[in-house]
C-alpha cells in the first residue's frame, strides 16, 4: 500500500496511542517510512540488504533487524554491524525460525540463538514465535520458552478477522486469544524478572 | 567397553540405587544390554535402524528413542511405531537439537517440536540440551526453555573431571554446576506443575 499504508498506520497511532513498527523493503524508501513510523522493521528476506542497513544506520529511529531465514548468529550480528556503524546506535534483533528440513512447521525457532545472543551481544533480542513456527496452538508455549532463554520482547500477530486477513491469517491470533497469552506469560516473566 | 562397560553400569547402580539408562547400539545386543539396563536409549544415529527397533519391541525394557540429527518429527513418530507396534508401550522420545546450518552450536536444538510432540502423542518427550547445544553455559537457559514447552524429563551431561573424560568432555558439566541447575529450574518446573 506503500504511503497510504503509513496514512493509515499514522491514524491508527493517534486513535490508540500506541507507537509504530514497520517493514521498511527498499532503500530508496527510508526517509518516507521514517517519517512515520517508531521503529523500522528489516525483514529477514532483507536482512543482507546492506546498501539499505547503511542507510538505516543514518536514521535516528530504532531498527528492528529480523534473522534471515538461512543466516547464522554470526551473520546477523554482522548485519547489524552495518547499521550501528553507520552511527545507528538502536537496534533490536528479533530471532523469527530458520529455515529446515522439518517440515511440520513453517520454520525452525531457534531459541537457543537467543540465549547465545544475550551472552555475546547488549542488543536486546526478540524473539517471533507466529513466524517461528506458524502454528497458532504453539505460540503459547513458545512465547513462555522465548522468555525462559531471555528473551527481551515478544512479537505476535494478531487479526480481528484472521480468515479475512491480506495475509498470514493462518497463524493470526484473535485478541481474544492474544489477551489470553499475555495473562498467561506473566509468572515467566516474574521469574525472569521482568513485566509487560 | 561392551560387556565390561555393562558390568561397571550394574556396579554403579549397585552402588547408587540409581537406575541406568544406556545406549544400545545393534540388534545383536539386545538381550545382553537388557540384562543390564533399566531403560533401553536408541542414540540419534540408529533412530531409523528399524531391525533394532523391532527387537525393541520384544523387550521388557523401557526404550529411549532420540531423534535423528536429520528426521522430522513425523518421522520420529513413525520410528517410536516400529517399537509400540512390536509390543512395546514403553517409548520416551528425546529431542536432541537437528543438524541446521547454524554453526555456532553442535546442534540445532528444536524445542518447538517438543511443543508439537506434546500435541501430538502420549508419549513422554525429554530434552538433551547438552548435545543440543554443546556449549555449557546455554544448558540451564535450554532447561528452563524445555520446561516451558512441555517437556517431561531433561537429560544433562555431567562429568567429575570433563578434561578427562573419554568423549564429549566439553560439554560436560561438573556436579557443582549440575547442582546450580538443579536448583535453578524448580520455579520452572513448579510453574508446569512438576517436580523433580
Amino acid at each position: 500500500m506503500e504511503q497510504e499504508g503509513l496514512k493509515l498506520l499514522a491514524k491508527a497511532r493517534e486513535e490508540t496511542g500506541l507507537p509504530i513498527v514497520t517493514e521498511i523493503l527498499s532503500s530508496d524508501d527510508v526517509d518516507l517510512v521514517a517519517e512515520y513510523t517508531d521503529v523500522m522493521q528489516v525483514g529477514a528476506r532483507n536482512m543482507q540488504n546492506f546498501s539499505l542497513l547503511k542507510k538505516l544506520g543514518k536514521v535516528h529511529r530504532p531498527v528492528l533487524l529480523k534473522r534471515g531465514m538461512s543466516c547464522t548468529v554470526k551473520e546477523t550480528l554482522m548485519s547489524a554491524e552495518y547499521i550501528l556503524s553507520s552511527g545507528n546506535p538502536d537496534v533490536i534483533l528479533c530471532e523469527r525460525g530458520i529455515r529446515s528440513f522439518e517440515d511440520s512447521m513453517r520454520n525452525t525457532l531457534d531459541l537457543s540463538a537467543v540465549a547465545l545472543l544475550k551472552e555475546w551481544t547488549h542488543l536486546p533480542v526478540i524473539v517471533d514465535p507466529t513466524h517461528g513456527t506458524g502454528i497458532k496452538s504453539l505460540i503459547l508455549p513458545m512465547c513462555k520458552a522465548a522468555i525462559a532463554t531471555g528473551a527481551d520482547g515478544l512479537m505476535v500477530e494478531v487479526h480481528p478477522n484472521p480468515e479475512e486477513a491480506l495475509s498470514d491469517g493462518f497463524q493470526a491470533l484473535v485478541p481474544e486469544q492474544y489477551q489470553k497469552i499475555t495473562q498467561a506469560i506473566r509468572p515467566y516473566l516474574e521469574l525472569e524478572g521482568k513485566t509487560l
